[in-house]
């Protein structure tokens, strides 16, 4: 309650425009705050630890997730990557409000343990486009097409867990749509207490 | 549940700016569907009946309340104003969004049929500058000004039935503010299980 931040989470199938959309969110609205995934992979060339990654052992992750600490975690190409909900709850507590893209998966942890947050599902305008837009990458042959479909219909299945949908037919309009999300998240009513209190007090 | 709109409920006390930002919403989102007041009182030259107001007589009026029609009313100088339950539940159902402003009273009756409904409360930047704000009209004693104090904190701590609180500290970007507020409604993902179902029958 009171003047807390609220976490806001970005999901959407392949198809969807997330990077483009969260990477546009990010910029228009810098006062977002946004957490430093933890990682088990080798950093990259020019990656800085502590920013673009904290980069930790296996070890080291799979004591934090038997802790409990980790928020959301899921494993890519044999490496684990997640977000510690301590980090969350801090920045939360200072009244920021924390931006995040996860997959479903992710998104599905985080609704445990923040169900207050904002759940922000994205979707191509209709399958057909949706089809049309995953065929125009070139490279898909037939197998891999449908594999990706199924994994569409994976994650639409979860949309439940969300709060929100933005359908990117048009990608200023769906900026501008998670961008009125998060605006309107910041005026709900319990976040204003204070405020509120100083109007009884006249 | 499924493709229905939704009810947006604007109040606000004394010198919180709700007219002027009632009409900027409604001039910048001319989608949004209004519903025509029912009153007792007679119309000045110029009304319409069926436009600015439908005008019934205080037995019609009664009748009305009695048969339970009435989704919310107010008695003003002794006429009665109110908005027809079945006319906001018509409009919803057709997908439309429903804009209103009420005070405090019509907004706890509203909230009671229409839980789902968003309910925006509007503020002035503080209690300071709403008292300057109040003895900025010139014509008020110190009696009237104790009363609209006395009103500002009766609507305040009527506050908790409202979804949304904006600040009035600068007019276009409160109205900005409701009209997210709006937009984010229409993104709600339980109005949107018709084309999530597309989806899964991919």
């Amino acid at each position: 309650m009171s003047n807390q931040g609220q976490i806001i989470v970005l999901s959407g199938p392949p198809g969807a425009g997330k990077s483009t959309i969260a990477e546009r969110v990010r910029a228009e609205m810098p006062e977002l705050a946004y957490s430093v995934s933890l990682t088990t992979r080798d950093p990259r060339p020019g990656e800085v630890d502590g920013k673009d990654y904290h980069f930790v052992s296996q070890e080291e992750f799979q004591r934090r997730i038997a802790a409990g600490e980790m928020a959301e975690y899921e494993e890519i190409f044999g490496n684990l990557y997640g977000t510690s909900e301590k980090v969350i709850r801090q920045a939360l507590a200072q009244g920021h409000d924390l931006f995040l893209d996860t997959d479903v998966n992710g998104a599905e942890q985080l609704k445990k343990r923040f169900p207050e947050g904002v759940f922000v599902f994205l979707l191509p305008p209709s399958p057909k486009i949706l089809e049309e837009r995953l065929r125009g990458r070139g490279t898909e042959e037939e197998d891999n097409l449908r594999q990706r479909l199924d994994r569409v219909r994976y994650e639409v299945g979860k949309a439940g867990n969300y709060t929100h949908l933005v359908v990117n037919d048009d990608l200023d309009k769906a900026v501008d749509e998670v961008k009125a999300i998060i605006t309107a998240a910041r005026r709900r009513t319990e976040r204003h207490q204070q405020l509120l209190a100083e109007f009884l007090a006249l």
